[in-house]
């Protein structure tokens, strides 16, 4: 199979974009990732959005988005899994160029709530868990998220103080990312004092929704002009897997088994084990996930995610980095557009552009998104790549002595 | 790159289901696809969806999907693409298989109409044309195909009753389809007096929005157990490419531009001309795109495609049959699940199962879907296939003679 590489990235600011619309955003973001790219042009789109056709009334962004940005004719299509599109979206665009079928391929999220306000925003998200048998009873995903938390504190007596790790870790990174929503590190203290959102979930254990876009271009190696000038990175793994839709379904509701399994399997595809990447971008749209994704992915026993938040080892100078340029709670939480941003980030840190942001080792990255309890969950594994000698620049036994 | 065949083949009828789910309807194609493949286990699944989120508030049907029908912790995805999801779907199940990424591919096409009635349908099926310039001025799909209709009339000079063959084959075809909605020939009469849809379009120039639901199991020969009872069929072309989204952005709104480009790539990765086709399962969601269809395919020049049918051309006995189990006229529109639907038609001709609608030479067919007025286009072509010799059925230099 061909080996992919991520050529080119690009992304708007996150945030609350009244006057642009959501062709105008994806547009940026491909400019962005074309100039990024040194103007490889690319033969297919894949555009990852959860809620344009109910927030924006407008479906079939593949056609608009590719028209739009001066692609018309090329291919595309619009990928929906639910806040796993973005991650979705990449896969669909390494399935096209792993299988020879495009040369180049384009992939952007884009993600616009503040076309619409409150109650049908919340009805739209509302979607993306089981219409028919929890939807309809009044849940949606930030109740289903506090029924989790709930859990966790009763089941590991944890206390409730103990995820303010997570958000605080956040915010601590993104005070630094000129594309976060949120430049504000907050205290211990801030987030003890913030008003309950869902009991037990405060306003700071919710990543807020926002909207932005961000793309990325993947070719394969032998499509890049000699002398590229851009530090390669390349998609080392990638898996898509699903679970339980329902909550209720569920034999366990604190394993998020899907993301156990799709780590596995992405890492697995990239030869190494989970211990030898160097960032995590995790899906931090509630602390509650964060933790159950750190304990799904094996960087924590079963109950103790949250430990990892308390002693360091999260932050750009711990021993596993995660959301390193803000997560979901600083930067924002565009949707359909989340997966990219995470991957963009990613590739900030391989190739060390992330500024004030960036980890002293930064060669393999895990980045993973979740489409509503890690329903669905897209996981990659991206990683240097040093296309001149073929092989990656790291050797992989080395790096587990 | 590998080969990829159709395995399995699975439908529910085209109509109202009222008081069948999205999921039910999904099962009941995928179980009868699973039952004609001789159980192959599918890696993967590709959902085509368009309206589920706005007419049944229900985002992310990859993972519903694929829990509902026991196949929890597959990759699971929705592709969008307006009219053309069906088609879309199929092409990421396609890329799938040729990656190598799975072994076997399950591609569903669902579309759920009635969860909702009138206005709210109309507005949802507005968001696949450009929601800011088209539809936010009021145009949906059928005022834009009127207008189409209209320039053609215009232009041409054709008299209004010139488009009757259309409707007239599709009925004629539907009428022995158990799957179809409209199981009823009608006559020059009946068109000639039908009422106004929206002029020039009468009722017979519309196809019907309905539910439905269609399976397809793709995988690589070498899968295949030994014996396998079913005659196989290979996609041999694939291709999917985009149009202007909106008709006032096309220099000329009487040609389907993406569609001849989308015939001629798909007809070049299959090594075939157009003419070397058997069948043409078209997307005649009115009968005006019919006409510019076969003019995009090549099949007639500019401003003749109805002729063809009213010469006998188009029908099951003719040198072109189109729309040969009753196209979306008779066998119904299910929006996402239409794509799939042309497909197991056409598996079906290519196999000899169509009953009393079985053409006499069926060895290769080109199945096409359109989003929009052919914004997004995608065409398949698809062929019989004797794998034990690793050749096609058919030479293809001998057919060209």
């Amino acid at each position: 199979m061909t080996e992919v590489v991520i050529a080119g990235i690009g992304q708007t600011e996150v945030g609350e974009h009244w006057s642009v619309s959501l062709r105008e955003l994806s547009l940026q973001a491909i400019e962005a990732a074309q100039q990024d790219a040194g103007g490889l042009q690319p033969q297919a789109l894949f555009v990852g959005n959860m809620l344009a056709p109910t927030l924006s009334r407008q479906a079939h962004l593949g056609s608009l988005v590719a028209d739009f940005a001066g692609l018309t004719g090329i291919e595309a299509m619009t990928i929906e899994a639910a806040g796993a599109s973005g991650g979705a979206a990449l896969r669909a665009g390494y399935l096209a160029v792993a299988s020879g079928e495009a040369e180049v391929a384009l992939v952007v999220g884009v993600e616009k709530f503040t076309d619409q306000v409150g109650a049908s925003v919340e009805e739209a998200l509302a979607s993306s868990i089981d219409s028919d048998f929890e939807s309809a009873q009044g849940l949606n995903p930030t109740g289903q998220a506090a029924l989790m938390m709930q859990r966790y504190l009763h089941e590991y007596r944890v206390p409730r103080q103990a995820f303010a790790g997570f958000p605080l870790t956040a915010h601590a990174n993104g005070a630094a990312n000129p594309m976060a929503m949120f430049r504000k590190a907050i205290s211990a203290e801030a987030y003890h004092k913030a008003g309950p959102v869902c009991e037990p979930l405060n306003l700071f254990d919710v990543a807020p929704n926002a909207d932005g876009a961000a793309a990325l271009i993947l070719t394969h190696p032998a499509m890049l002009p000699p002398g590229f000038p851009k530090p390669l990175v390349r998609i080392a793994g990638s898996s898509l897997l699903t679970d339980r839709l329902a909550l209720h379904d569920r034999p366990d509701p604190l394993s998020f088994n899907a993301a156990r399994l799709s780590v596995e399997r992405a890492c697995r595809q990239a030869r190494i084990t989970p211990l030898q990447i160097d960032l995590f971008e995790l899906y931090d749209a509630y602390s509650i996930y964060a933790a159950l994704s750190l304990e799904a992915a094996g960087f924590a026993s079963r109950g103790e995610g949250w430990k990892l938040a308390q002693d360091g080892s999260l932050r750009l100078t711990g021993s596993l980095p995660i959301s390193t340029m803000g997560g979901l709670k600083a930067r924002g939480n565009p949707g359909g557009a989340t997966g990219i941003y995470q991957v963009v980030e990613a590739v900030l840190q391989l190739r060390g552009e992330a500024g004030a942001n960036q980890i002293t080792t930064a060669r393999r990255a895990l980045v993973q998104c979740l489409g509503g309890p890690a329903s669905t969950v897209a996981t990659h594994v991206i990683e240097s790549f040093n296309y001149q000698d073929g092989q990656d620049i790291q050797d992989k036994k080395g790096d587990q002595s």
